[in-house]
């Protein structure tokens, strides 16, 4: 399991504070749901510790550092990413009809889907004003607000995709990567061009780090796919069948589908339900058209990609080192 | 019927053309979903004529020309309340399960619940981008988008209390009021406000135009709710037995069961379903406890209430005679 380097977590009790100012101490019954989203508060509003390492406003934090500027300038941008980030989870939740996330109910198991809807908007209205009340520079607090806002609308644009591949056969690998380069990426990639952006940093800086941060978001999610079928749940801590039970159009699957000669994949997918039964000729089928080597490969690809990407930055060296290790992080983690 | 008045229907033809620089001609799926709602297109993407009025685009612009601006100032706040109230219809439909708006298909009705929400949050991010891509006055911008956000925030926090509503018989009539102050009088007053600045009015004068906005919404609200109920259909073209059929908690509801000793209203309302033929009792109810006098009395007191605060401004006698009539409109309009 990779360890979260030093440079990810070292700022997160003022992380935390942040978005405890932003979303308040009130006795409205939205921002109780934004507490309980956030992991601060159980179902009952009992105080409760969190877990999130708060990944998004951590690099966001340490972009800033990057460029020179202090924490603090870049404070509401990473407290605007987290908002973003959960109000994304709680409309997924509610699309996903996930009724659990760590082993909590979700917001529209606790409260219907109508307020989950609701709660949701209402994090997209704190992660707005965190950028635009009372800023300390309003010009770069509106420049890191048109990167969010248009992160956020690939984001969802990517959200749209998946949902829609749900009842599609002939997904290919290059719109699957499309797809999860908004959902999974535009999130990792913003946060670190608008610290970069808050610590005065010109745009086309501010372009590549967030490229970086995409490619390697997208890295992870084809690393994540690949485990969800050929890992080893003792190691990842992830079922290894899930995803095929669950249906889900992961990298391996579309690659799968479109080269299946035999039609195993699809004929099972048809079904209303797959069962325990059926995974091990869905995992043949995939072996015999070499999914699990395509996978690997596109995975050491957006590596390689994210690498180079580094290595046209003019950085002194402990920063590119520091950005190497949260690359392998970012890859590897679990979660 | 009431009438559109001139200085509402005067800019619409640049409204809509903002609207659609805005949501683009795009392929994407989201653009187009986009279009639909706005009522440029049908289902199948063909174009078609809306019969939108734009109402609060149309006050943004009011408002901007009263403080003596151009309208072309406001723009950007026009499209973007225009988008917000967008946004807002498309979440509601799903949280209310309305499958037709208009007598056109709502967007969840043809796309599933889960893409509606992507829909809705796509509306939200195009709002954003109305207010800071290559803004004329940053600062102005900035202001407005706070304003808008702020408005946002209460009127889903007015969802919020509407949803919470459905499940309790002990609503209270100032809890009601409160609920529709951000259902509905939150993106009135809001536009209003908006043009203001844009024009580069004082906050206080914004604040009080907003004030005003709110109240004629309220009023528009409490009057719609008793039409809902003692209207006549031949004239108001809306059915006076709906709201009871759907169970709705409006204020005539709201405050009959708070006074209804029998017990009544409250029985017919926890049965699964109300018919046509328990309606005539439950109005029986209400009559008995006054209700149509208290709902009249409400109405009157808003209306009273929005006068007065146009008595206090200093304004040219002709604008005053404008936004007279603008609120006699907002108030007495059939939707």
């Amino acid at each position: 399991m990779a360890e979260l380097p030093v440079a990810l977590g070292r700022h997160l009790g003022q992380i935390e504070a942040a978005l405890k100012t932003n979303l308040g101490q009130g006795t409205s019954p939205l921002d109780a749901v934004g507490r309980y989203v956030m992991g601060w508060e159980d179902e009952q509003g009992r105080p409760r510790t969190t877990g999130g390492k708060r990944l998004r406003p951590a690099l966001c934090l340490f972009a800033a550092e990057l460029f020179g500027a202090s924490p603090e300038d870049a404070l509401p941008g990473a407290v605007a990413v987290e908002l973003i980030h959960n109000f994304s989870l709680v409309h997924d939740e509610v699309q996903d009809r996930d009724a659990e996330r760590h082993h909590r109910p979700t917001v529209w198991a606790l409260h219907g889907e109508g307020q989950a809807i609701n709660a949701g908007d209402h994090l997209i209205t704190r992660a707005i004003a965190a950028l635009i009340e009372k800023p300390r520079h309003a010009e770069r607090s509106l420049a890191a607000l048109r990167l969010l806002n248009d992160a956020m609308a690939r984001m969802i644009a990517g959200q749209w995709s998946d949902i829609s591949f749900e009842s599609r056969d002939d997904v290919t690998p290059s719109e699957y990567i499309e797809m999860i380069r908004g959902k999974t990426g535009a999130l990792l990639g913003a946060p670190l061009a608008m610290g970069a952006l808050f610590a005065g940093a010109t745009a086309a800086q501010a372009e590549r780090l967030q490229r970086w941060g995409e490619t390697v978001g997208l890295a992870f999610q084809v690393r994540d796919d690949y485990l969800g079928i050929w890992g080893n749940p003792d190691l990842t801590g992830k079922s290894n069948i899930s995803d095929l039970l669950r249906k889900k159009k992961t990298l391996p699957v579309v690659f799968g589908i479109e080269h299946d000669g035999s039609g195993t994949i699809r004929k099972v997918y048809a079904q209303e339900t797959v069962t325990a039964e059926d995974v091990p000729q869905v995992v043949a089928a995939l072996e015999r058209v070499d999914t699990p080597e395509f996978v690997e490969g596109e995975a050491a690809k957006l590596v390689f990609e994210a690498a180079r990407l580094l290595d046209d930055f003019e950085l002194p060296a402990p920063a590119r080192e520091a950005l190497r290790e949260i690359g392998a992080y970012l890859v590897e983690r679990d979660n």
